[in-house]
């Protein structure tokens, strides 16, 4: 059961404290109290966890702080969609909204690898009104003696460049807690010229202990990529173990399953999924076209596999693309032979354009029909 | 390497004999030759297997009746696309082409229950303008005691009420050449209203022995669905057999496949393969929407995700669609829980349209950069 | 429901007669009539099927002709396990018995190529007392241009050296009816010098139109390969559908699944299903370490992979091993890479010797506790 | 490239500092250094990363400090086996030898719930004469709102028990690095009356910084699981990451794999990659039935399947085996329905026995032959 308190009444409220008490009445039955400081206003939700039944929703609704009540199933319990739930599925971070109802892309290097690269991405992407990117600077490898990612000591120009050149967002995986720490304080020696979507990559979708880290601080956004050798059902349930500490800004992301029948590519592609997490929860979606497809093949019609994919993305109303360019993929660390170069730009973002309106002609179709 | 020979050039030809004597000088090559009977010329191709690397291709053009000489990779020798490639990827059968650059649309009866059921959907279809259909006669099902389709006797009302309606082209599930056989006699018997393509299912995709067969006759054209538990590889080459026998009217369809990390869809859908299909060979690629899915489930924004994945299919080029369609869905013998209704025809097809003419766009885009 | 008749009583009889009059009373139950004709006496099984809760166990027992009856569950309604099932989970074949009790060896070429070979295998069996083995004379491959088996002329010297070297069954598979009737004719024209089982391929495992014809002959015994696409359940269900055409002599046979996972194995061993086959069903499992593994690599302890497997199979209560061997691998025309050389037979014999001996300790050892 | 110097030389004397001199005349080469102190010897290797190529072994041999050089492949290059190899395959631990060549059997607790389980299951153990357990107190969860273990404040009861009951080593598995020194303090509180192995599990198998900082501290081994959703090559390639910090005591866990495909069991068993991980890896194999199967489901010879798998990983040469029981299954809080009872134990270790006895005959036989 989740209560959502009216708007500015708090924990520390009468209001609350007489509904708490009713609660305790009741054995069995946890408490967690989630906050979320708007600009104007201060909106707070309870999860109930146990032995709920034995409460009267009526009652509980009755109690003069509460707005209303959520009657949630066993699963998904704070970001799935319950019957009756009007909860929002989006959120703003640093002037960039993130909804199931729109679409951001965030193209970028895979790995950073010199300042010469980031300068040469950010400025296309400046000059294409992009004000988000990826950048990664901790990169998890098969094998330890491959090039781990340039760490903290990129962070700097990092910023500071995506600051020149107007980006928002920068999503970047994070790997272990201290990365956290070193991006905060990154940022806060550079200024805060950008924002940071911290990105938990295939490899740790069940790293609980890396999530519930995560999930506690509440400044960044999370990106979480589905694991490759579970359920659908089971990354759900890790997306809550970030939302169950106190994040709720989460971003489910789709890049692919690790099976031999999706070969040639790198992945089975699973953007068929992306209705499925938007029917189950209220986490607008991403997909990776990069690390499924994982290679720059095209098709007879001359267009490349990447974007084919991102295509079928887009026109089944995916929310967050990852897409990776490099100046010279021939010289990128890792994963050159996927990138995109920066003249393709252009028009992969045209591409993406003319998908997402036919995306939205769609919309408009069955929306007069339902 | 095959020989494609000038235009009614054939094998009783004064210069195909002296080809031919030229050829058998080299030991251990054999001989597989294929006609293609258009309206107004004959069209025949020589493919050489074994030891053809003794063979000087210069001199084999140099023959008289040679028009051009393909030198094959070892794989696809006669489905795929070599380098110097011109062979076409289309072909026309009951007036109707279909083509690696074309959309039809197969909607109908999973299994065809009572004649009833069949003429509302072919009427349904012909109100929309549409002439190809599917209908399951022959169903193969996991237990021995399921339905196991009507067979053989609901096939003389099938092909009437198809020329009735003017449907022009039928798929249907064949599991046994006896089928064939059935399906010939029964479309003499009525006089040939319509058209039949035959459907190769999953489960027999390596049923080598069928598909010989299949694959002997030259009347029909058929649709080969990708296997199951294999690689794309191996249902490629699976085709081959078709093709090797002699049709290559061939059409490969992707329907998903089954493994649990597509779940809750019945299978994971496929429909990335679209373009690397159409990169390997010359084949048209049909997509299977409904048994990819296996539910009608439907997002939060009301789409179903039948139609979400179909989407999917047509933006990334898909040249051929069966779906499952229903008069009353609850009433159906096999797979009612995927079938859409006849109301949801009209909007199935604008929504195929609007992505249609999104995924032209495309093409028109990178056309203009490569 | 299954009703065991009293031995000797027929569906001629008046006792048949009365019983069949009773149950066609109740609406939508159908009869399928199973004839098991011994040495000595006949024994009649009739399965009902449809809406069976409408009958009186009760009522069905104390008909005359009744011996007992057995309520089957949904699945596996033949060959299953029931409540109460005491029906035999063996039987014998040309002075051979198959049983879930017992263990036999099928040592033999995989591919059929030449007189010499059999005849080396099979002088080499009957020096180590063996009266079993595998002979492939019907190939499926995945390309058309691979060699597809020596076919039915290899069938007359196959059988007429099995006969000389006192082999009482083969297993070979087949993949079209036709095989069987060019197997039954080489028998007769032979004079019968040795039996045949009939091998259906994991290709072929939900081929159900070639798995009704091979059901309904009883001649030969069927072992049944797991489809490597399929659950297991599904496997078991295509069992199914040779049993409810009459033939209950099925051995169901475990090959390995085809999934990257199980590199850099051929295909990941799932001997473990073993203990599951024997649980759900009557029939005796067989193992193909051969096909499992894939390749003649060897551990550190000097031990090849496929009789590690072996071993792991055995240890389990595995009922039938088919493994391939071969004069000389390196010659081999299919799968030479995982053959073992004859001069290995006595060891591979003399381990699985080891192994079942330490099997039947662990039987003794649990039977005493339960 | 591994050079493995004379004994008690280390990187402080001369031999060594002449030898690090003349490598680094060479550019684009890392040393890594590693030392293992034994009880009265000091044993360093040097691994040598990048471009080694330009290096002359035989130079490099007649350093006077140097014993021998190996030249490693690519993969692997610590923990692998390589040409010429002769470095041990075993290791020993609080008196407990580790090795390729033994098998030690951990029977114990999935999760410990309390002091009496514990001291239950410790007695049990010691009337068996077993001195190694598994007892989990920090237990990932697929959902964050399900019990995640007693943590760090079962530590005391669980080492005093064991203690008191003879255990020298627990297999204990750990999600972060916290719990290391959660462990490394209680067991100092408690006067370090046992041993623990850290069990890293099969959600971290690729989570390296975890690996990272496990792989630094020297004194407790480790047991890393094979990760469900990746292949063999990438988990052994994380075994790397912690050999590469420096702690070779490794022992790798095949636990199954998560598929359908071994419906019903839980996971499909993996136990055929035993010999492989020997051939490829010094690692001793540790073998997880329980967690494999996941039931009590037994066979029709009344034997459990988790006896059955566990058997098939013994006669294979597994090394180590972790077995769920539990005095009371029905109240266990974690994976109760797969766990044994405690009258069980005296059955299943009569079985293990056994099982190695005869996978010792089958050494001897083979050992005659090669």
């Amino acid at each position: 059961m989740i209560i959502v308190l009216k708007q500015n009444i708090d924990t520390k409220s009468r209001e609350y404290q007489r509904l708490e008490r009713h609660i305790r009445n009741s054995p069995n039955i946890e408490l967690l109290v989630y906050d979320f400081q708007g600009t104007e206003r201060l909106l707070t939700e309870v999860l109930l966890i146990g032995n709920t039944a034995a409460l009267s929703i009526d009652e509980i609704r009755s109690f003069p702080g509460v707005d209303h009540v959520i009657r949630v199933s066993e699963v998904y319990r704070i970001l799935g969609r319950h019957k009756d739930d009007t909860r929002p599925n989006n959120f703003t971070y640093n002037g960039v909204t993130f909804s199931q109802d729109n679409l951001n892309v965030f193209a970028g290097l895979c790995a950073v690898d010199s300042a010469e690269s980031v300068e040469a991405m950010m400025k296309a992407l400046q000059e294409h009104g992009q004000v988000c990117t990826r950048m990664g600077a901790y990169k998890p490898r098969t094998s330890p003696y491959s090039f781990q990612g340039n760490g903290k000591n990129c962070l700097p120009y990092v910023f500071e460049l995506a600051g020149k050149y107007g980006i928002k967002v920068i999503a970047m995986e994070v790997t272990h807690e201290s990365h956290v720490e070193e991006i905060t304080e990154a940022l806060e020696a550079t200024g805060k010229p950008t924002g940071v979507m911290l990105q938990i990559g295939t490899r740790n979708t069940q790293n609980f202990e890396l999530l519930k880290i995560v999930g506690r601080q509440l400044e960044f956004p999370v990106l979480l990529k589905r694991g490759f050798g579970i359920t659908l059902d089971e990354s759900l349930h890790a997306a809550e173990y970030l939302a169950s500490e106190g994040n709720q800004k989460v971003i489910f992301g789709l890049r692919g399953m690790k099976t031999n029948i999706g070969d040639p590519h790198r992945n089975i592609v699973d953007f068929a999924h992306i209705p499925v997490v938007k029917r189950l929860t209220r986490m607008p979606v991403c997909i990776d076209p990069s690390h499924s497809v994982g290679s720059r093949s095209r098709s007879s019609d001359k267009i490349l596999d990447i974007m084919h994919v991102t295509a079928q993305g887009v026109i089944a109303g995916a929310n967050m693309i990852l897409v990776d360019f490099h100046p010279d993929p021939s010289k990128a660390l890792v994963d050159g032979p996927q990138a995109l170069r920066l003249d393709e730009l252009g028009p992969f973002l045209e591409d993406v354009r003319i998908v997402r309106e036919a995306f939205e002609k769609r919309l408009a179709l069955f929306e007069g029909l339902n």
